[in-house]
């Protein structure tokens, strides 16, 4: 088995939100999903920032937020996903740099821009959002570095991967590569909608055990085994899957194996501003709990904390140090 | 006089924030001066950069900062500044007409890019700040549009454009056809740096009744008349201002005329987030409340409240609608 050189290393769409707070009544006039996401195209994409309010651009995408809060937790971590060398592809490469992540995957140098996501985030903290992949397209197998694959105890990757056309092929051949190397596969499902598009693909992935360890909320959960029940839901999981985590909000989360499920309650928040990277949040404490060696219990209680920590300010990278967090929580790893 | 079109237009360096946490110990290491203002050139704020943690854009400049508070009061504004048609100078044109101002400069199609100001953010709530002005520097007499400025009851015009170097005649004519239609006109004196090296030209400014109405902070105060007294300070400026309002953080405000000095106390502040904008939005509280016929004494309240909004969260911007905040406060104007 080569060094170990990160504890987790994540694949997936690189992409800067642009955040603005909206009214409910915004949503409807734009025939926006509440809580989902949707792909849109350039057109409209700058319909609907023509039409959106003052916002800010925060460095995001979902797997690389999780792998910026597993550095802030302290640990090793790496970061593949394709950026246009433009202004904003120069931000994300400098936020998840200066958070401490490796990031070697070289920019476009044409093609459309860099990847962003328009944010609306509702007065009660939901958000809503809006994909316009941009340069992320271009996420190729070549971008895949074998030797930071094999050198990662953890490979996490995101649903959204199946959106771009070849970034499921630099999906599956870093899947490939992990197993060789005796790594562990870990994937989110990312947004009900994504499980929608790619259902099969994602159960097939699950049952072949490509993956070995699952993320997803409860509605990704549903979607994926079309079904309103979440117990039916969670047998399912438990026949498919080696190990699922299944988050809940309010209600904490699931750790699901063939042994059985375990709970964690949530942490009590005092306000929630946005919900913007929740489940990114929890991937990361979950993940870095994991690669520690802790137990389920505990990787699952520093997913809640920083999960937690981070729905309490706008966007979805921690404000602070979440190693400093998980300490003055007790929960030294 | 021609119709009033404005409430308050403004003229200053239109500027993108890129904002970071930092210790204490960077700004030592990086040679900065705590709370200050540093011009920067372009090799430099790359150098900042590359040395800065994770980073968010936000639209700032201290006088568009103002006249978006302006807007937030339910008031008419308008701005005149100069981005570059690039990514960060169409986010500055979006956030800033999404605010409700009206922005008509055309933006620079070469030169320089569009102007960043590098604003750390200590564990105490202060900000640092280098500016690297970019396209701002290309801001000429003809972006003054006379219509704009007769048709506004104030034009507020910033003293951070003796910096760049046509920036100060634009100023000049702004003021004069202000005054020409028997309009007010306001002046910040935006840092006790800018002070230092303009000092002469803003006290015949004020002594020659070129401004109507001086905004300034305590060091910016004392930098001015070059003493370490406040009340001899303010005597100075008795003799000089027609009038005159300094802020004094946590000891509330001054409004020196030449009939008296009469001070507002500060609100308690639940948590000082980030000072950054906090002068901008008192000035932005007090001209709203002067154009709209109000007293010293409330047009100092409305600034008071204003700034204290700005300080609790990131960004030098309100989050939230100033009008519904200043009802909600008794302040109904």
């Amino acid at each position: 088995m080569p060094d170990l050189k990160y504890d987790v290393l994540g694949l997936g769409n690189a992409i800067v939100d642009v955040l603005a707070r909206a009214e409910e009544d915004f949503l409807v006039k734009q025939g926006m999903h509440k809580g989902g996401m949707a792909l849109i195209d350039e057109p409209r994409a700058e319909a609907i920032y023509d039409a959106m309010g003052p916002a800010v651009e925060i460095s995001g995408g979902s797997a690389a937020n999780t792998i910026v809060g597993v550095a802030s937790f302290g640990a090793r971590s790496a970061f593949i996903g394709k950026v246009k060398d433009d202004e904003l592809g120069r931000a994300f490469a400098h936020d998840i740099r200066a958070a401490g992540v490796t990031f070697n995957t070289p920019p476009a140098s044409d093609g459309p821009s860099t990847a962003r996501c328009y944010v609306m985030v509702t007065p009660d903290g939901e958000r809503t959002m809006n994909t316009f992949l941009g340069a992320a397209q271009d996420l190729h197998p070549s971008d895949v570095d074998p030797d930071a694959v094999a050198g990662a105890a953890i490979t996490y990757l995101e649903g959204y991967l199946w959106d771009p056309p070849h970034a499921k092929d630099a999906f599956r051949k870093a899947a490939k590569i992990a197993h060789e190397a005796k790594r562990q596969v870990a994937l989110t499902l990312s947004d009900a909608f994504c499980v929608d598009r790619y259902r099969a693909e994602f159960v097939e992935l699950i049952r072949s055990g490509t993956v070995d360890l699952l993320f997803a909320n409860e509605r990704e959960l549903l979607s994926l085994y079309q079904t309103a029940d979440f117990d039916t839901a969670v047998r399912a999981l438990r026949d498919d899957a080696k190990l699922a985590v299944v988050t809940r909000s309010e209600k904490g989360c699931a750790v699901v194996t063939k042994a059985g499920v375990e709970t964690v309650p949530a942490q009590r928040v005092e306000r929630l501003v946005d919900a913007t990277g929740a489940g990114d949040l929890f991937a990361a404490g979950f993940m870095f709990g994991l690669a520690r060696g802790r137990d389920h219990q505990t990787a699952a209680r520093l997913g809640v904390l920083a999960a937690t920590e981070v729905i309490q300010h706008i966007g979805a990278r921690p404000a602070v140090s979440l190693k400093a967090l998980a300490q003055q929580n007790g929960l030294q790893v």
